[in-house]
């Protein structure tokens, strides 16, 4: 109640009306339209239909449109999972189907084209509503009324049926995203009385061992219950077989179980459902539960969770002239706030990487660390509005290093797993950004010796040649040794730049060292970075346009011979200087693509590209601020209003790409307020060009910073002059010192182009 | 070092030098030879060969040899693993098997027809060394000289190796006793340095799903390591295909494992590989490893094991003038000392069987509770001389039924699952004769309401026909509806027994009525026990001597129909009283049977049979002491000598039927002293013939309790008269309080039968 009074309060505040979850749940935004509350463990979330991973063994690339589990142009609904990942360009998890069914009890999904032959059931964009922690759906076929709210670690469901004697609530463990015959290892359901179950489900996917431990509790007692056990092949069953475990029997396990509870409703009878995730055991589970929702009241529950959105997002107050900017900002802040997801019960326990259960001493543990994505912005953001979390992310990622099997720090994890998705470790860039930028609540040279001794694991994606001859050799990484090295240049910086604050000159030498290893594989002939062999030689069939097997990962040497973030001083100057360079860099976004460009190209679409830059994958997020490191900073501001405008738009197709965490959404936050954090690792921001007249930064240390563009309007897209508390700025960069000690950014706009102070 | 010097001290005391534990490991004793303490979680033993539970989805009968994974005349032994049931007529376990090589590595077992094609190794019994916690062998194909040792939750091996740069030793995670392809759910594997290795099985079988972890640490640094798996088909694998997983790689997971660890030695040098397991997690078996075995002190460990087995052996101080039946008798005391085992970690953690952690808070958690088998003898024989641990085992079987889904009592578990194996609820049979005998140490009410509990539950096996109708009607248990019906008749008796002695008069009444159901299976047209149908009629086709379907679980109507235990004399007066039984239940003994019984007769071998009584199978055990019931006792003693004799042999065959955890070594044990427990939740044991010449029990309480036989002989099979601390006991019967006051049993022998005084 006293969160209830405390809205009353502050009423005025919604931000949350601006927010439309529903943004990026068509084609290849991958986010999810349900219920969630900031970095919760559970996101309850309709999934709108089940693609197998592979078909007859062979990978199906339908799969890949279903990453969150829902795609806005389906017409169906096959029930509410409670794990969902943000944007991503993989998947896994969709754990604990649930539906609701009258009638004749269906236990198979059904087919969309077909959805009466199955559980699932139509359902019309008209009656759906999404919002912060609420998602609300009418499922036509049966009449009923679905509502979705959380807390932390519980999902809680509202049924409201029709008059029937046969209500049914169907709790599917076979469903999954990315989901395979044999994905499911074990899973497991204890009756314990008409109102509980328990159970955990273990899973063999890209986690490679993923146990999620569950309590569910129904607001009125089933009358029956049971399960169907569809595995193929059944397991040793031995003196289990005298039991009808089928009907009303309280214990059952397998590897392929879908069961269901009866009920007897009235008309507009609501069946409430919690589900509480434990990444521990049912007892946690059932703790969580217990501890989180201790009632019966929805509205409340789902009101307490929109005041904590409303608080999370009123950290930024923008204005923006467009209601559809508005939305496209807190949308942005929205998807921003949803990873890393908690990873914890209420009394501190998780699993670590060892599998074994450990207490988080003075932190909350985190999970799903899309680190190739996020350490770019997302975590550059935190660092600002989320310090405090944002150290809590990398104690989380010490604890991993600390108990992986490699003593490598997270590359992209999730539930207690190392998947290893993408190139590069850059962990050690969150870490450097962080501890320079001071945001620093925990060991740093502890955190240092972890980067290094990651940054030294010769059996890691050739490192061990990388470290001997100063390059991946494609030889050894077929296809994507340029970006590697590239990336591991990188971050090697990073960690140099960490040495340099705990004064390890030994480790700092080594590092900046390392961080020159771009240069080896830039071909100055052609003036493009270009894959080397072993010999040294570089790789004579090249092509510069094509993203299929040139040396970079998810890029084409195009948009990724411009990744040196920690230099692009030197970059321009090995390209040519400002005279090669800015005509080089202006064609990216004017020249014409073929179309063979677009078939080869994994998770980009023409909606991502502008000419050839590709803004609907990472590799090239700095880019359009490289501009500021010449002298025609104006084209930084010409191309990053372009690319706001048309990479985001507040509709369900409106994301270019994934959004991958987050880090999408915080390339358009950090852009719309006028700045971004081109070298992560460095406290400087490059400016760009603001998209809002108005935005203000409530930091945790309880000052605030403010931005005013003065004449902002859709021309008015040059920056004429910026002053920084009222004093002239006379660089293209502001630093973290001046956002932390609060104060004034006044952007004065103009129609034509203007040229800032010189670079120094 | 204390304890060897109080070893020292009481050198004489060497009770180990009488235990053969080859003895049962021929044919269908079903014990192994291998190391244990007394009631270890750790049986490390060697495993002989690797029979499939199913040949193309049909079980496979060859695999029922290996329930203990060892058979004597096998020539070959694959290697050593640690866990093992002990004379059980089915199984599980045989996890994490070890096995040295050296010369070319090779990952699979070959076969015993051709060692050499597998890392298998022929043996001989000449170099074989079997003695209570230590087991030698030489492994002859190369050369290595094998030595096992244990503590509670630690295997110790020692390896001597001859002089070889290419030493292995294999950690096979797929091997397994009753194994098929997909027992294994999981299985994983960390390298933690080069001495140290945790990781755990997952497998799918008699245990439903049982977790088993480990930590393993070598007394070297292994050179190298690697593994391969062997899954027919491989699970999805995604990035962690940059890895090359088979060589050094510290983190291996799949379904079917093999790992190798690579050393260099020199000739005789011995390697040494401590190998601690916890129900719970690795962590806790790292601790085990180092709080049981801070050294590398193999005698040391050895010497301490042999010292606990001595302390526990000497507990009965026998003399029989046999040196063989001195082996026989401390054999079969080892073999009953051996089940339940320890199921806890050294910090009071176990796994329940909801698979959440519990603390095991002022008792030891205890599992492998083979009930069918062990009420009759071995549970009486603890409350005897383990009453401690007795006490320990009732408490674990309460845990079990708070934690179980079912909350029922223990029917047949192990590792934290209930495998449903065999028929009744003998748990009760345990508490209540506990409870009778005054061996209490728990809430015993709360003990009786479990036992109601269980008793009451409809759907389990016909329970609720049985208490409406009285009788199991056999059109629902098809095949064992009569022997079902006696066993929760005997059982129902154990709970009335328990509610009198609480004075809970209603509960009293509903079981006492429920212990007289027998009599509704007794057809007295025929004068035996017969399947009777929902409809109250006995069903016409029926054989009396046939095993095979006729209402019986293992056993026939001759046999089975004089299971009353809990009233012999109403059985005896239904048969027709004295006149009538004593010639049928002499024919028992001496009748022919046709080849055709043995064919069809599960678990059972003419070995185990005299005339048409089955001693080989647990529900005949009680039958010979029924004489003590009519006015022909005399006849109980002549059979108990025979039986003794035939029955038990020092030699690896020894063992006429399974041991099954200690049951048929139980009844030697009492019977050879002279007394049996015909109905255990009394506080009788019948007296027959004892084959000691004079035994020394030293009870708990610190008193002792003695037996003499005076002229004791061969032929002296008969008991003239007996003294109870030397006043003549006028009845056929003992009670457990004679003996807990201490004193002496004097039976005066002769050969000739004599008339006792009769039975009240």
């Amino acid at each position: 109640m006293s969160l209830m009074a405390s809205w009353a309060q502050k009423k005025t505040a919604n931000w949350i009306q601006y927010v439309n979850p529903l943004i990026g749940t068509e084609k290849m935004g991958h986010t999810y339209p349900g219920a969630t509350v900031p970095f919760g463990a559970v996101q309850l979330s309709p999934d709108t239909d089940t693609i197998p991973y592979a078909v007859n063994g062979k990978y199906n690339p339908d799969v890949y449109k279903y990453c969150a589990g829902y795609q806005y142009t389906d017409p169906t609904i096959v029930g509410f999972s409670h794990t969902h990942f943000s944007g991503t360009g993989h998947s896994d998890l969709g754990d604990f189907l649930i539906m609701p069914t009258v009638g004749n009890l269906q236990l198979n999904p059904g087919t969309a084209a077909a959805p009466e032959t199955g559980y699932r059931s139509r359902f019309s964009h008209q009656t759906e509503v999404a919002e912060p922690n609420y998602y609300k759906v009418k499922l036509e076929d049966d009449n009923i009324l679905a509502e979705l709210t959380t807390t932390t670690r519980v999902g809680f469901h509202q049924y409201t049926f029709p008059k029937t004697d046969q209500a049914h609530i169907i709790l599917d463990l076979m469903h999954g995203i990315y989901n395979y015959d044999d994905k499911n290892a074990w899973t497991y359901l204890r009756i314990e009385n008409d109102t509980l179950v328990t159970g955990y489900r273990q899973t063999i996917g890209w986690a490679r061992t993923r146990t999620v431990y569950f309590a569910m509790t129904f607001s009125k007692p089933f009358v029956s219950y049971g399960n169907n056990d569809f595995s193929a092949k059944q397991p040793y069953r031995g003196f289990w077989g005298r039991f009808d475990q089928r009907h009303n029997f309280p214990e059952i396990a397998g590897k392929q179980l879908r069961a269901y509870f009866n009920f007897k409703t009235e008309e507009g009878e609501a069946i409430k459902v919690k589900f509480a995730l434990s990444p521990v055991s049912t007892a946690n589970a059932l703790e969580n539960l217990r501890r989180e929702i201790p009632n019966w009241n929805f509205n409340q529950v789902k009101q307490q969770g929109q005041d904590l959105w409303n608080m999370e997002l009123g950290k930024v107050d923008v204005k923006l002239a467009d209601k559809g900017d508005m939305i496209n900002f807190y949308t942005a802040l929205y998807h921003s706030f949803l990873s890393p997801t908690v990873y914890m019960d209420v009394n501190g326990d998780y699993k670590g990487l060892d599998q074994n259960r450990h207490q988080a001493k003075g932190f909350t543990n985190y999970t799903t660390f899309s680190l190739w994505d996020t350490y770019r912005a997302l975590h550059p953001l935190f660092n600002i509005v989320q310090p405090k979390r944002n150290r809590d992310m990398i104690q989380s990622m010490l604890a991993h290093q600390e108990q992986s099997a490699e003593h490598m720090l997270p590359i992209w994890s999730h539930y207690a797993n190392e998947n290893w998705c993408m190139s590069g470790y850059h962990s050690v860039s969150v870490i450097a950004d962080a501890a320079i930028k001071g945001n620093v609540g925990y060991d740093l040279s502890k955190a240092l010796d972890a980067c290094v001794q990651t940054a030294r694991t010769n059996y890691f994606d050739a490192l061990g040649e990388y470290r001997r001859l100063g390059y991946v050799p494609e030889d050894k990484r077929r296809g994507i040794s340029v970006s590697t090295t590239l990336e591991f240049a990188y971050d090697d910086w990073c960690i140099a730049q960490l040495a340099k604050k705990l004064k390890r000159n030994d480790i700092y030498d080594e590092f900046i060292k390392r961080s020159a290893n771009w240069r080896n594989v830039y071909d100055s002939s052609i003036g493009y970075m270009r894959p080397k062999l072993s010999d040294g030689s570089f790789r004579k069939e090249f092509d510069v346009l094509s993203t299929n097997n040139q040396g970079f990962i998810e890029g084409n040497a195009w948009n990724f011979s411009l990744y040196v973030p920690h230099d692009p001083k030197g970059l321009i100057n090995a390209m040519g200087g400002n005279e090669r360079f800015i005509p080089h860099l202006d064609s990216l976004f004017t020249m014409h693509l073929p179309d063979q460009f677009f078939e080869e190209t994994e998770d980009i679409t023409r909606d991502g590209i502008i000419g050839n830059y590709v803004h609907g994958n990472e590799p090239s997020h700095h880019v359009a601020y490289l501009y500021n490191f010449t002298n025609q900073p104006w084209k930084t501001q010409e191309r990053v209003r372009m690319i706001l405008k048309k990479q985001y738009r507040p509709a369900p197709d409106g994301l270019g790409g994934n959004d991958d965490c987050g880090q999408m959404s915080a390339w358009y936050i950090f852009s719309s307020m006028g700045f971004y954090p081109v070298t992560p690792g460095s406290d400087q921001y490059q400016l760009g060009s603001p998209a809002v007249s108005q935005a203000t930064i409530k930091l945790e240390n309880g000052k605030t910073f403010s931005i005013q563009a003065i004449n902002q309007s859709e021309k008015n897209v040059y920056v004429e002059k910026v002053l920084l508390n009222g004093k002239p700025l006379n660089r293209t960069y502001l630093t973290h010192t001046d956002l932390m000690n609060g104060g004034s950014l006044v952007f004065y706009m103009s129609p034509s182009p203007v040229t800032l102070a010189k670079v120094k």
